[in-house]
């Protein structure tokens, strides 16, 4: 058994879930990472508002509190949990506990998708480090692999699915033909989706870890208004089927991908081909794929959320950060450096991709001749095109997959087909990979 | 930019093409290197034995030496790193400039497979590092992921896709049809298999790879006559098909499994469900899939082999070191720590697992009573059977499934069924996983 060098105290601030999680693993696993580290974790506060309610896992009292400032100001405490969520007071929570000279774990995406580059200033000038590998794809070491793994190489592209409950979503209406209603309260009530889901099926949640990857991939500070953002309520079962007839999966993908010295962000439902391995990719699991000079395509599979998974994200960096205090490594390198000469964020107008349309039209002599005119004028070529049914004179649904286009002369074209007589409900539009 | 400040010197041994790419890397990305880091990389010697060969890139001449004790025994150099491959002279090598103080950086899956134990002892007794990523499937960072990432997890198995050349050959076979000895000369000739393809498409090479991975992710020391090995070589076209029909493909897996306190390993082709994402691995690439108490499965895609996801595995490797020398961090933990309680192997004749058979046989009543009765009585149930043809007095294909039966059982009573008359060519037996 390695001898025990040393001690690391701990404090837990948000005993929610996540929270009890990591709580419950500190204090049950405490010898075996104490074998496996060579340091003693020890769980020395759990801080939350509410005391009350019953956890998982039971807590020496002594260890409770309800005061913040007391876990941050306690001269034994080494490192800071952030497990509340949320911008604010974690933001605060989080600056304090660094000024205070505490090394900072924490799960949350969305203070650092848009206060991370403030936060990341902040622990450099106060010479802590900060881990956050829980707040992209839960268990799986994503960030680790970006910023410790992948090192020599300079990115093409991450592409992933980080959102489980969108991909829940997909991959039931794509199994089994539910629509978005009935698989959003199935996902409800199997634990897949929040109450308020909008979070996720909007899109923002990918987004929200789009910015973290894309922050650590490319060395290129992202917030929410470079990421174009679409969500998924609007896909349909059919257009699901008519993806399908041609080989394709529908995706809840983050896309960053790099071209020339510009980077475009984009989150929306794609068209991806069913042979990719994304594509495999189904029920609530995360996947990231990422093309990098030197590597190739690599892809990281797992679950993307969940206490357990989480927890061990959690679990990982805290030993990472107990390694830097009893070793001394300093490992937020990457986080400030460059990776790639990106200069500016391409504006979603300027993406170049392919499409997937699909056209609500009267069946009448002479309408493809139209759609395909405006389309043509727009610079966009069609590589296939269905119609789906023939029955004269009734509103039947044409769909088609285009050659690269540019966004903006889609858009403008969408615009004037959908302003047609014979066009009888908005055409539903949706991007290809691959 | 970061603030350079400090210098690692670095003497790379082997010249070849690992060795070159890895020169490479260091020479025109020194700069870059710097700023992501925060330390200089400074290639000092590259040492071989022939130093006539035209490279891929051209080295100062000073830099350049045939004597491997120049580098260990320089003052200057940090880390050296071996790119012979070998077993002899590569421990002697990484023996020496350890016991010099030297730092080392190896690729050397062999060496560890054979030798890991004492090596890492070695290491430890020195208090120096050794990191060896690209020991195992070339770029994908999964040495890490398991050291680090998963640090907090228990594994409940390893499977892994580990050799590029026999996933390429069973790929072409599965894809296009390909009799083994084609898809071999194809590999060959397309620079996906040796001249000397014995070490890959006989399993010995992934053995090797899973001797790393389980004394990492199981904390077993493992030796080559604890896995049980079979090559490729005997899968036919026809096997394939008919493992299709059924829903699966088929794969040259490498398994690692904790039951128990008890692990099993082995490399062998195996019956892999085509929805499974290891089953989309096509081609030369590997992937990994882990199963681990907090975050489940999850799955580490890419290639595995090649002098850039290679060179890129050893860059992160030198720069993991060059860290742990700056900033005095030790990470060689893991190594020797206990992951699991493993008592010890499980023997092949007890394993459980279930099965794909063969039968060449005559075609005439009774004989598939015959056969199932001699699988009955040795405990092996049949959970589906399939007569290919049916031509009454000639040699037919009965082609089973079996559910899960003991090794031990399932030899003996193919042993029987072998010496059957009706029996008219040795069966055909394939393994099966989920």
């Amino acid at each position: 058994m390695i001898k025990v060098k040393n001690k690391i105290n701990i404090g837990v601030v948000g005993f929610g879930t996540i929270g009890s999680s990591v709580v419950k693993l500190l204090l049950e696993r405490r010898r075996l990472f104490r074998d496996r580290t060579g340091i003693d974790l020890n769980l020395m506060f759990v801080c939350d508002k509410d005391l009350r309610s019953k956890r998982s896992v039971s807590v020496p009292k002594k260890m409770l509190t309800r005061s913040v400032d007391k876990v941050i100001r306690h001269p034994d405490i080494d490192v800071v949990v952030e497990l509340i969520g949320g911008v604010h007071p974690a933001k605060e929570i989080i600056t304090k506990a660094l000024s205070a000279g505490k090394h900072v774990v924490t799960a949350n995406k969305l203070l650092l998708a848009v206060e991370g580059e403030a936060i990341f200033k902040k622990a450099e000038e106060a010479g802590r480090e900060i881990f956050f590998e829980a707040s992209v794809a839960g268990g799986v070491p994503i960030i680790k692999a970006i910023r410790e793994g992948l090192s020599a190489n300079t990115f093409y592209n991450i592409i992933g699915i980080l959102n489980g409950t969108s991909n829940y979503i997909l991959s039931r209406m794509s199994g089994e033909g539910a629509t978005f209603k009935a698989a959003l309260k199935e996902a409800q009530s199997s634990g897949y989706a929040e109450s308020d889901p909008s979070l996720d099926i909007k899109g923002l949640d990918s987004a929200h870890k789009l910015a973290i990857l894309s922050l650590l991939g490319f060395g290129k500070k992202v917030g929410m208004k470079d990421i174009y953002v679409e969500g998924i309520e609007k896909i349909s079962p059919v257009d699901i089927q008519y993806a399908r007839d041609w080989g394709y999966t529908v995706k809840p993908l983050a896309i960053a991908k790099r071209e020339g010295n510009q980077l475009s962000l984009r989150v929306h439902p794609t068209l991806l081909l069913s042979k990719y391995i994304l594509s495999s990719v189904s029920g609530a699991y995360n996947a990231i794929s990422i093309d990098a000079d030197l590597v190739g395509k690599q892809v990281f599979y797992g679950q993307g959320a969940g206490k357990l998974p989480t927890g061990s994200a959690v679990i990982s960096d805290i030993m990472d950060t107990a390694s830097a205090i009893i070793y001394g490594k300093k490992s937020s390198r990457f986080i400030a450096a460059k990776r790639a000469e990106i200069k500016k964020i391409k504006k979603m107008d300027d993406v170049r991709t392919r499409y997937y349309v699909h056209f609500s039209a009267i069946d009448r002599p002479g309408v493809l001749a139209k759609i395909s005119g405006i389309l043509g004028s727009n610079n966009i070529s069609i590589s296939s095109v269905v119609q789906k049914e023939r029955r004269e004179a009734h509103v039947v649904p044409i769909v088609m997959l285009t050659h690269e286009a540019r966004e903006k002369d889609m858009q403008s074209a969408l615009k004037k087909i959908n302003g047609l007589a014979t066009i009888k409900r908005k055409s539903v539009l949706l991007r290809l990979e691959g």
